[in-house]
């Protein structure tokens, strides 16, 4: 199994880095995948959104077939769903095997035609924007599968659905396991005044 | 502000990354951090334990004063271990401003003498390892400070505790607002066969 990560410069750290974490958790396992790679629209480093600067393992176009893809956000998922060529890279893609997008990855989805009559979500702050598009019924969940496309909610959903999305492929007891050796046992507290938390989406307001 | 990042060979990238995420979102705030640096033996390049290929920001030599020092885990806390360079590095620094460690960092943190008489924890796995120190009290919480020193559990627990120390420092609502704009709210859930998570240490056992 081969697992495709999409970078560009101006990505979100955790939303790429989290999901890597618990794929290469997973890979360590009986039936993970044997490989993974960070695909870039071209070889040369990408400066990420809170700075880390990253080196792609691959072009592309010259890739060939992955068994899924996933996709960051960040400020830079803007231009790159301005790019034709990202954006055939994704359809293509998507036309074989699953995608996954985190945050507002969710917008490269949109912008390649791939949430066209799904259920999908964002970031907080990018729900109206996402819902701005035709045809996508925008939902206020951790993260939503809807066929072979998820997509998370912010930044740190993505944890959340890449757990969801091995429990799928492999079986709860594999996404069980990954889990326990990631020691993703989070906290649950919420820091601060609880009116900093209140215009959250819905799936925090119903717990 | 400036808040550095050990970075070495094997280190696990979610110990590094989750709180890199966290801080640098700290950092658009006011407040927050001026300065994040990841800080490696040399400034070559270095692989981590899941694939990601780093690249340093700065030698420990060269770096000079910083406010604050993360020291992540993964198999390359070994070796980091016994490197005398990077002990007395994590020395020089742990005399003047906090340091924190996630998961197996803290065996680095044992090495350089910086956790004798106080409490301390690590990833699940390595806890009998780090109770083998004389002088050592070894709790199974998420995370715990003790005084200037904060220690985590395994590879996720990084991100709980990053937010538990923007709070000390920088109050409940800086942690607050940094939360939310990484959306981490976590949706809890166990995955797999309960048995999979049972020999995990009493913090998870507890809730």
């Amino acid at each position: 199994m081969r697992f495709g990560f999409l970078v560009f410069d101006d990505l979100e750290e955790l939303d790429l880095l989290g999901p890597w974490e618990l794929i290469g958790v997973w890979a360590d396992q009986d039936g993970g995948p044997s490989e993974r790679l960070l695909i870039g629209k071209h070889t040369r480093g990408i400066r990420c959104a809170k700075g880390l600067y990253l080196t792609p393992d691959i072009a592309l176009d010259a890739v060939g077939r992955l068994d899924a893809l996933l996709v960051p956000g960040g400020q830079g998922s803007r231009p790159a769903a301005r790019d034709p060529q990202i954006l055939e890279f994704v359809r293509a893609h998507a036309a074989r095997a699953p995608v996954l997008s985190v945050c507002t990855g969710a917008l490269i989805l949109a912008a390649a035609g791939l949430l066209d009559g799904r259920r999908a979500t964002t970031h907080f702050a990018s729900l109206e924007r996402l819902a701005g598009n035709d045809g996508i019924h925008v939902v206020e969940q951790r993260y939503v599968r809807d066929g072979d496309i998820w997509t998370s909610a912010g930044i740190s959903a993505g944890m959340d659905m890449t757990l969801a999305y091995i429990a799928a492929m492999a079986g709860v007891d594999a996404a069980g396991r990954v889990q326990r050796w990631a020691e993703y046992y989070p906290d649950g507290v919420r820091h601060g005044d609880p009116a900093i938390h209140a215009d959250m989406p819905a799936y925090v307001q119903q717990r």
